[in-house]
């Protein structure tokens, strides 16, 4: 794999790779030898994302090289591959990119040569978000075949709608949509259902985050939880063992009730904490597939540690 | 002590044994072996604070996660108990916060598993800067009891004030308050003084910035310097051994004549140089009263020195 | 020498010295033993540079400091001297800073009792650029004496040019000069050519980027690459071994045919890594001549390897 971009490069074989490694680096002291340097280009605001990448980098033994896009020459007109052809040239082993715009990888596909990893692109691809979703559910159901899933909300703004329903579907398990009116996205072509019959349904209820900053016109959020929202009568009514996602930042009280963020069946500061583990092992696979690092390096660590 | 937070937790008992650990911190190379993340949240502009805790935990081998207020998910809305329960998931093992508001703690007074070091509360208090102030004046004098100190300038809109007022206070020192009309806080209830009062009676003159930014009107400094700040004349009246202390950032020839901030009895660039050490020892007497780090740490780092 | 400000502080002797160092700093593993903090203050935007020294400074084992301008006191009017006093007291070792200032560093001269590093001072000198620019020249060429090189575009505004006219000229080379209408600058005292006789006769043909943040007027650019930019056709006239540098950010299509940033004589990305290496080598150098490490510590780095 070139650079890391998009669910759909991915069979499921590296998935279930990139699950495994990541619970590898959870248990042991991952630490590559050298000295290598990370770029971490956020373009767009993040607290998660970025701070994970951050910890899996420095868990990893990374150094990181932070790029403000605030106070760079991004001020003086430098284009995004010049930034990064800049960055590549002064050391960096991979770079981090996190851009508003859907398709901002095109302009680096030749040229760049390092690899690149995906940390969110507009409103089409997050990639690691949702391989740390895949992490999350694995652990909770030990299967994907099978399992109800459904993602409610914001789906036509998000970028986690996109890349889950994707790789949800290609491992077996049945996706559900299911998003107020104007918040669909009937590209996608899975079945919709409602609030209500999600809540009845599903193993999985991954809710998304309202995007106000990709709307067009503001969104009333008065009766947003009443009538769309995860309610604690509506998670009174899920069944026995499912579980509650959501990628965060959290609108409380309005895409869920505030009490609910960390009920009994919520995953979502577990989802956090399997970030940085995903994005550990993401990392370490695209720096083995470039040879940057040795293939056994993983094995080396169990050895060591076992 | 679950966080750092307020001058009024601390015992006499543990400020003395903080400023012994200080020292230790100054005088050792004091390494915490295993690694641990510091997540340093500041929502207020800070050099001196911010700096001096990341050198500190740099010099103690922590990892710090740089929280950037202007290009995190606050922007989307994202509540201060969400942050520091992300950065808590995300592998936090400490948080050192400062936040405009007065009472910023108390929404994480339950949820969060993690020890917060208050590194500024808005109008109220700034214990570490306190801290570092008692071991600055201990080192000249190496009492409390009985020293004249006298806090001087915008006291209303000085956490630094409040802070110190009660700690030199219990530690058994005579505290005088001394303000431009306008700047006084009655409810402090200790002696007010004029400045020249204060110059010719004060062992420990503790000069204050003016808060510009918390001022609801502009403040005309002119004539300030002359009326009511420290001037070379009133320098010269100073007792043989007085010291003057400043938290800085100063507002040279307003609070103070720009000549004198490095004169003979200056202390304002040491108290720089001893927040450092202070905050070393806060960050370590937190981490070992949390059960993170072994009691016997700082013993073990002066075996191996001694 | 004091502090690394000006080109003009250097003997043709330091000047081979830096490159010899920066090879080596490029070929072996050269890590400072003892924990050293650089302070890094930009005040003015950065990519290149700001990334640049932040891997040199890792590469050579310091610790960085990183200083936010948006965030720190200098919101509260804090000055420059203060501000670096401040970074001092706290535990710097050495200071690396851009300013839009040409003249900062006076205030500096006398109360820091740490190296500081010019990294762009206002329209004035920007020495490590040069430096690197040199090591580029050096690498091709193998000397100075006798190349003709020009200085091509917005000299006016550029530090850049000020900074390699004056060493080129001390090394040996015969300068010239090239600019736009309105963008000379006579002070420099070189002759001036067109860009056509430029191509024809350069080994070096120095671009500089239009400084449009730094203009009283904004710049027209139609018509500037077919009037003074290196076209393909130009390109096509230059001498078989001549090369093409560019201190970047590059304004794609106005100073240099977008498809000549990386054509066969250009060495914009190597100038970049070479950057690197000699930011390693001149703080080295820094930190030696202060005495804050050996004066044997790159020897024994060769010893190690070799």
């Amino acid at each position: 794999m070139k650079h890391f971009i998009s669910m759909k490069q991915l069979t499921n074989d590296t998935i279930f790779h990139l699950i495994e490694t990541a619970e590898l680096c959870k248990s042991l002291d991952v630490k590559i030898p050298n000295q290598l340097f990370s770029a971490n280009l956020f373009f767009e605001p993040s607290t998660r994302t970025k701070m994970s990448f951050t910890v899996a980098e420095r868990r990893l033994g990374l150094e990181m090289l932070d790029f403000h896009t605030e106070t760079s020459s991004l001020k003086k007109g430098e284009s995004l591959y010049d930034t990064v052809k800049t960055l590549e040239s002064i050391g960096a082993n991979i770079a981090i990119i996190r851009h508003e715009s859907d398709d901002w990888m095109t302009e680096l596909d030749t040229g760049i040569n390092i690899p690149i990893i995906n940390a969110g692109a507009g409103k089409a691809e997050h990639p690691t978000q949702c391989m740390l979703d895949l992490m999350t559910i694995y652990q909770e159901f030990g299967r994907f075949i099978g399992l109800n899933i459904g993602i409610v909300g914001d789906i036509k703004h998000s970028r986690v709608a996109k890349s889950n329903a994707y790789a949800l579907h290609n491992l077996g398990a049945n996706v559900f949509l299911c998003s107020p009116p104007g918040y669909e996205d009937h590209t996608l072509g899975f079945p919709c259902i409602t609030i209500d019959e999600a809540v009845e349904n599903l193993d999985v209820l991954m809710l998304l985050r309202i995007q106000h900053e990709r709307h067009q016109r503001e969104l009333k959020t008065e009766g947003y939880l009443e009538y769309f929202g995860l309610t604690k009568e509506r998670e009174g009514r899920m069944k026995e063992q499912a579980i509650i996602l959501h990628p965060a930042p959290i609108n409380r009280g309005i895409e869920i009730d505030s009490d609910l963020v960390e009920c009994g069946r919520s995953r979502i500061f577990k989802q956090m904490s399997n970030g940085v583990y995903m994005r550990m092992a993401i990392i370490v696979h695209m720096l083995t597939e470039w040879g940057i690092i040795n293939g056994n390096f993983i094995k080396k660590c169990e050895t060591i540690s076992g």
